[in-house]
């Protein structure tokens, strides 16, 4: 995309009260804007982004034989009040119809998703299957603060398990585990996310979490020493040895939770009703679980460690553009035209090799402005066309992490890695 | 995908209340759920189809230079009283936060797009620009009924574009006029969707509606029997003549509306103090179109006028998938294995060749439920491997709207054309 279209542009200021650096900057780089607090617009930059992370996920879902779906927003009072979360679930936005129709907003959909699975699945034959939806959620936080971390409204991935058989339920459980840290491994959140044991909440009992240490995290963790495994404080009460492996040394660190996967047993689907006609003609009880992962939190948890002063690092695959291609002016008007010209052929090179390119093609910008702006955006990549790289045929090609630039021929420029 | 996987299954029962047959079908089939009157859940085949749907509208708007954004669904209170419409648009969902804070669920975005724009844009020379969403809308319908036609929770894409010129804004206006009967065209409505002359509610004067004949539409065109040009009831007084081409005949058409376009002029610009700083310092003001299309209305649409007695018949394009694989048993176990094989092999072979199949691998259904299925079910293509086919070393392809047939060798099946 040419940088003189995005109709975004980068910012100096931002919301006063936007505490997350991660936050700061996305705000000011134009990857969202805030349209209230703890609700936010996902500008082009930032949609990328979220695509990515979207198709990621999606993947590893289809890969654990997920199906996917799209649940409604609106969900009716009446399946609220079966599972007695209507005035449980203190985060609900709830709303009237015209016809005195009453809804909550979705806050989690395991009161959509039971009964719909109620209505397919009959047969013990019909188990295991898995449903997942990507999509908007909404809650009522008293204080929506750390921008992305904790918004009203954001997007979501759930995926949904259904089990006649408990080992088998068990066992996706944990192949659920391994898909998380193969997501989080992709982009860029591996080595700072540590399994939590954690309370349940409304859910159920105990939950795994997945917590992303950085200063901006909200929760408290206590991190095994020996084995890396760690205990939300909310339960730590409760095991002052590492169930993994006994030591009973751990380390105190502020996390984000980016994933959370729960055993919810029999907790939905009996408040439901929903059982299912076992070998023999008895009724079987259902197990479910469910698994989460925040897209628009695990953006905001990206732009929260991967950054330095001047702005944004994005990891190669979810950034918005693997390319920031910047075009630096000359005051010759013949060298310029040189320079346009070896700009829009990497350009359009790079596009046909299906690399995503930003290229700033803006006119009127000084050397200064431009690297800072991309800077503050943070492509994984750099090339820089200009007076001086054109008298050695080169382009200079920067990692956004590196102070390092690298002379690359105006001819190799095409074929550089920009995937890692 | 395996159809022993998929967690739907066909259905003969609908809710009685449910009018429209496409929507009757779209049920049965497992394509939609209805979770409330006017509220659905888009199953696994629904989702290939509007996924796909949204991939055709999405590549169009990219075409036309359109940058692609997520707004909210929470609208604040303070933007809609800037236009006016809080109390002046009936069909608002309206709800208050635990902090006194109110919203109204976006039901249209103009109250989010304009300040947003107009945060970015400030010099003529940063026009003109164009942002869209495919994103849920939510309207209080006081009846909710036809299905997917009128639904109070839809996905809908909507274009907005932002002029300084009042040519350039029209000649963008007729662009995207031609692109619509594309996006039609590919999805299967162009034959009988008319371009309609209608009224504006409360964002215009007129606008131009995208109306496709069905006996299910809850709107009247008037159709010029000369130009195919076409007025909508609600205006019809006013042109008593078509204002293309002077004629003065008209057939009488029932029709649903799948797409609008409107020029909203200066009407939100001026609302929230929109200007721009012109060449001369002086401000100039700033021109708006909108240009909508409802992706699960659409499908409706295609459900509604593609279908035969026993069931939907797809365009390829939307197709949740392009060919069903149907594998009928035999009574021989031998022959039997063989048959499987076979069928396994195409399956696997067609997925190779990016051919989305959905393979009817289920035990213990006879022929006719197998062949009903397929029918209701509508996929373009019908591939049987049965004791027969394999006899003559073939399977047995056929189009969902033709009686007729055709063997194709085993070896040639996967090169048949499946695309249309």
């Amino acid at each position: 995309m040419r940088q003189s279209q995005l109709f975004t542009k980068t910012q100096k200021d931002f919301p006063a009260d936007e505490t997350s650096a991660g936050t700061q900057f996305l705000l000011r780089a134009g990857f969202i804007d805030r349209t209230a607090a703890g609700v936010y617009t996902i500008l082009p930059l930032g949609y990328n982004v979220l695509r990515k992370i979207e198709n990621i996920i999606a993947k590893a879902m289809d890969r654990l034989g997920g199906q996917r779906v799209t649940m409604p927003a609106l969900v009716p009072k009446k399946y609220w009040e079966t599972t007695g979360r209507w005035n449980a679930f203190d985060a609900l936005y709830k709303l009237k119809g015209k016809n005195d129709d009453e809804y909550a907003l979705g806050a989690t959909l395991e009161e959509i998703v039971t009964p719909l699975a109620q209505k397919y699945a009959v047969s013990y034959k019909d188990f295991p299957f898995s449903i997942y939806q990507i999509q908007t959620k909404f809650r009522d936080e008293m204080r929506a603060k750390s921008g992305l971390l904790r918004g009203r409204e954001f997007l979501m991935k759930d995926l949904y398990s259904f089990h006649v058989d408990q080992k088998d339920c068990d066992a996706l459980y944990e192949k659920v585990k391994d898909s998380y840290f193969s997501i989080f491994k992709e982009t860029g959140l591996a080595a700072s996310t540590y399994l939590t044991l954690a309370g349940g909440g409304t859910f159920s009992k105990f939950s795994h979490e997945f917590q992303t240490a950085t200063e901006a995290g909200e929760d408290i963790i206590y991190l095994c020493d020996n084995c890396g495994f760690s205990i939300n404080r909310e339960i730590k009460k409760e095991y002052p040895k590492c169930p993994e492996c006994g030591c009973e040394k751990f380390g105190e660190k502020k996390a984000i939770e980016v994933g959370n996967i729960f055993k919810l047993g029999t907790k939905y689907s009996a408040a439901f009703g929903f059982e299912a006609v076992g070998p023999d003609g008895c009724k079987m009880p259902v197990l479910m679980n469910c698994y989460g992962i925040g897209l628009t939190r695990l953006m905001g948890t990206v732009a929260e460690i991967s950054r330095d002063s001047a702005g944004l690092i994005w990891p190669a695959a979810i950034a918005p553009f693997e390319a920031h291609l910047v075009e630096l002016e000359s005051k010759d008007g013949e060298v310029n035209k040189k320079i346009r010209e070896a700009a829009q052929k990497i350009y359009s090179d790079l596009q046909k090799r299906d690399i995503g390119v930003l290229y700033d093609d803006r006119t009127g910008k000084s050397v200064g402005e431009k690297f800072k702006d991309a800077d503050l955006l943070g492509m994984p990549f750099r090339v820089v066309v200009s007076e001086k790289s054109l008298a050695k045929d080169s382009v200079e090609i920067k990692k956004r992490d590196s102070r390092e630039a690298e002379l690359v021929g105006l001819d190799k420029a095409c074929a550089f890695n920009f995937k890692d």
